[in-house]
């Protein structure tokens, strides 16, 4: 669902099809939680990728820093922010609720949802600067979450809830990053983790919203070093057009 | 209400008085938040000061991350993260509901309050280093808080809610902390904000728990060089102890 062309610099905004649309980017795990709620209550979403090296001059009012995702209805309501968007949905669609209302348990989800941030920076920096401390500050951290599954199958219970969604993201990438990080779950430290991560791939939400692991590896291989990711890897892309009329001519001869 | 000497490493724990507990710092913008939220829904909670320099090794094992403020129920329960305390005593104390339940004036909170976390760190940027651009760079998104504001008395309408709470603290330092930013609120640019700082100056809640300036601005001017402010400044100190037997004696001499 998310596999659609990005828009990059000096293309044209799209017109909304449809009551609702999300800014995305293919490889975004926080595009990514998102993605998984919608999909998890099914919820009819159009998907418009976004370049996020070279963003459109039309995202840049839509968004001003240019960030996703961005929830866009087409009643001109706009939400930001990937836990916002997600508990948005959650209250505006009734279906398959996520977030549950006993202020004590949603408390519990937030703080591990909001403890995850650290996760997140810590992968970033095991990926950039190959740091293998920075993997054994996020075991350390995971030690809780081990610990916070108890004997559920998901943080949500029976089924997978907020929590499982918000942090699956970078559990995917923990596996396929391997290569890059030299580093990935280790499954004795985690048994309950590992069994939770395969009953999560076996998810009907998770399958759609996973990305082919050797196209996330690619993608993070080029983005680190700062150079522009190709965001359509694995797309069927238009042919490009003809060169304009003279503009071989029009090439320095060596 | 959060005038009580604060607990430093080698003090004892203090056995908890009454059903809640919070964990606070009195010159921390988080801490003061949930003191908002306690004071605007009028719930009795004890207040336990923390030396956040010199932290007990008891408050340790209460949050590992050393960091306040933590909400601590009698029977156990315990929740972190300033906002995520606010939410949480919103849902268990009925009276004076501060957030709203239509997911998307919910959700236009919630960005309003996620994306004031960028002017808490230009804040310190201008405070830690001078730095002039940075109060250019709150200005600068004050502009959306002018414009959110509109014509409403508060954020939350008629009355202050959540996200008058939640940005209040770092109001009341622009005041405060002009001496070191030399910076304020420019009153011209912001009208509606201005007269909106005029009307929480008068809610009681933010009475009970302003600070001194010159306290405030005190323990802000020692932090900054990273030394240890003091985190009890205009209480009432105990008596030092008298110097133990032979004390005197065993001082070397110069």
């Amino acid at each position: 669902m998310s596999n659609q062309l990005s828009y990059a610099t000096g293309s044209t905004f799209p017109p909304q099809n449809g009551p609702l649309r999300l800014y995305s980017m293919r490889f975004c795990p926080y595009s990514q939680r998102v993605r998984l709620v919608l999909a998890a209550k099914n919820v009819p979403c159009e998907i418009v990728n976004i370049n996020a090296k070279r963003r459109p001059e039309w995202y840049l009012e839509i968004n001003p820093l240019g960030l996703v995702p961005t929830l866009q209805h087409d009643d001109g309501k706009q939400v930001n922010e990937s836990f916002i968007i997600s508990e948005y949905l959650d209250g505006v669609y009734p279906q398959n609720k996520l977030i549950p209302t006993e202020p004590y348990v949603k408390a519990r989800n937030q703080m591990l949802i909001d403890n995850f941030q650290r996760i997140a920076a810590l992968l970033f920096r095991s990926l950039k600067f190959k740091d293998a401390e920075a993997f054994n500050e996020i075991s350390k951290i995971l030690d809780n979450y081990e610990k916070a599954l108890g004997s559920e199958d998901f943080f949500g219970g029976k089924n997978p809830g907020i929590t499982d969604y918000m942090i699956w993201p970078w559990f995917e990438r923990f596996e396929t990053l391997k290569p890059l990080t030299n580093n990935e779950l280790d499954k004795k430290r985690f048994p309950k983790l590992t069994a939770w991560v395969q009953r999560m791939q076996k998810q009907d939400a998770v399958k759609q919203c996973a990305s082919e692991p050797s196209q996330i590896l690619e993608f993070y291989k080029v983005s680190l070093t700062n150079q522009e990711p190709d965001y359509d890897i694995g797309l069927e892309k238009p042919e490009p057009p003809p060169p304009a009329e003279g503009e071989a001519e029009a090439a320095p001869a060596e």
